[in-house]
């Protein structure tokens, strides 16, 4: 694993390789000290799919709550046995710094606060981790790189389908060769929004829309299957302003990614429809995840010379996906590792995010 | 049936009622006459996959052959019973005129022969079908049509899925409103090419590469499931010079289709990798098509509420694709009725397959 630090910010196979490596301590002893995270913003995701995970990790362990509802907060400090001393506004939330037990930022909070939390909690002394997407531009996701590096401390984004059995494996069968060369991945990923006072639909809290929220997940996979990084970026977008959900926010983003290979990445992101589905062809077959990364229900197909066949992946480094990337944050501080869910992985995915809006406004292909 | 006339330029639900209108007829007295068709060129198309069905046409019969091998044609005309008055070479095809036993030419010659010889056709006072692509430009399309317009002949193309089955199916789905409102669609057609000295593989034989051949069944698929028309064409196209497959055409064409409904389709064509493959996604639901136009084995499923169901759809309007599309272009020469399968659809696919070569060569974005 010497080899791990100068590949840190490479994507797929340094994963797998982590993930192996996570897999493989499974077995070893616990610290005699889980990492302490700091969990910023107490919605559905936060108090329902990822703080009971803690009770499920090795090296990590919920230390604290940074909410605007004191008493939310209180409730749930009570269930999880958080003591009173580690509950913050985010009026006090600065005061984290003086909190030992606080090893971790964990920023939940609408897409338009991400960079600010970050680079609080980084002054802070906190090592970061921020849901996705990392900002809502380029030059956020920048500026809470620049101040984790400054801070000396560790920042990582919530990609959790790093972490998930059948994409590493996917993963894995790509870079085996099972396909042959990639030619043409399709990435779909989308759900039909509802009420349309949602903050994800408020342009100045999410940044933008389904491509913000949904799109990264197409974009992510394209990166990790391929284990390309685009070179040229052509969307175009699709958005009845007339329906008040998407009176703000952009309801469907279609886009091209173009990779040095040659492989194509047709990718798409919406609001009205629901999709979860990514399906990469190669010259000698083909892999479909469907869904590809919900929170659970992935399958994964190979298809060659025709027979379509259903894979069982082996076990993930973890016992689910976000167990696994709450330990790997934990390992990675606990190890002086950089995670590899990076920064610098965040911020491609704004670059390119921040293409696919600028192509889709008239700006023809882009190059990256 | 009175008012197909006016609607008989429309894609999709007309095709719908016309193959209804030709499963009813089925039940029907068999016409006094055939209409007999000349085929101009013996290729594998041709020979192994059309000649074997007018066994099964009930309007249709085999009653002539154009060739540039007289062996080959005096083989296959004692095999279908075609008298040796009714073969002819491409220097002596013109005299096809003087033959009362056929009525119609169908041209399954490579691409850049299509034009030369439905002109050929029309002025030696004969109907005609084309294979597709019906041309390698839109100009010769148009030609085309002027000419059979001018002899008072009628112009068909070989778009044989609009007599297929799960095809008509997925068009009667989507009509009913069974996946809501359309929003995105995805078409891809491709397989890996071989001998590099195919005429598929050259310029001036195919006039383009995997958009020419395949793509044109991504094309033809988006327009007849939305049942509308493209107003702009984004694409992109990666080739591999270097490979002597790819030396004078593309390989692997991506572009985006946006329709006035503000649904987008994703389409891709490519001679490095297999694919048949249509999936509409609307905002209640999915239609899969997997395969979706192959010579046969298509199979067609309904996704709702995250159920997804295999269908069997009702027979279509002949025994299989083939004998339907046959069958078609006989009884409107019967009955003195516009092909569904137009020449107008097919200079609309010509158009857009023009748009999306002008797109990927550096063209932005262009409205149709």
């Amino acid at each position: 694993m010497a080899d791990l630090d100068r590949r840190d910010l490479l994507i797929g196979l340094s994963g797998l390789a982590a993930a192996a490596s996570a897999g493989a301590c499974r077995a070893a002893e616990p610290p005699a000290r889980k990492i302490g995270y700091a969990i910023v913003g107490l919605g559905y995701y936060a108090t329902r799919i990822i703080m009971p995970q803690f009770a499920n990790c090795r090296f990590s362990r919920l230390a604290a709550l940074v909410s605007g509802d004191p008493a939310k907060a209180r409730t749930l400090a009570a269930q999880y046995d958080v003591p009173e001393r580690s509950l913050y506004s985010y009026q006090t939330f600065d005061r984290i710094r003086d909190n030992p037990d606080v090893d971790v930022v964990y920023v939940i909070l609408p897409n338009s606060m991400h960079a600010e939390y970050t680079i609080r909690a980084a002054q802070a002394g906190k090592h970061v981790v921020t849901e996705k997407p990392m900002s809502v531009s380029v030059a956020e996701a920048e500026a809470m790189i620049a101040a984790c590096s400054k801070a000396g401390k560790k920042l990582a984004v919530g990609y959790r389908s790093h972490f998930q059995p059948h994409n590493l494996h996917a993963i894995r069968l790509v870079r085996d060769g099972a396909i042959g060369r990639p030619r043409y991945l399709l990435a779909e990923h989308g759900f039909v929004q509802g009420d349309p006072t949602k903050w994800r639909l408020k342009k100045a809290l999410a940044g933008g829309g389904s491509l913000m929220d949904m799109g990264v997940y197409s974009v992510q996979a394209a990166r990790y299957l391929t284990g390309e990084e685009p070179v040229a970026v052509t969307a175009r977008s699709t958005t009845d302003r007339k329906d008040p959900r998407f009176a703000e926010v952009e309801d469907l983003s279609a886009w091209t990614l173009e990779f040095p290979s040659g492989a194509i990445n047709h990718g798409m992101s919406s609001y009205s429809s629901n999709h979860n589905f990514v399906r990469l062809t190669g010259d000698k077959g083909r892999i479909e995840l469907e869904p590809a990364t919900p929170y659970e229900g992935q399958t994964l197909s190979l298809t060659r010379d025709g027979r379509k066949e259903q894979l069982t992946p082996p076990p993930g480094p973890a016992v689910n996906q976000f167990v696994g990337q709450l330990d790997h944050m934990a390992e990675c501080i606990l190890n002086d590792r950089q995670p590899l869910i990076s920064g610098e992985m965040g911020l491609q995915d704004m670059r390119i995010v921040d293409a696919i809006y600028r192509s889709a406004a008239g700006g023809g292909t882009i190059r990256l």
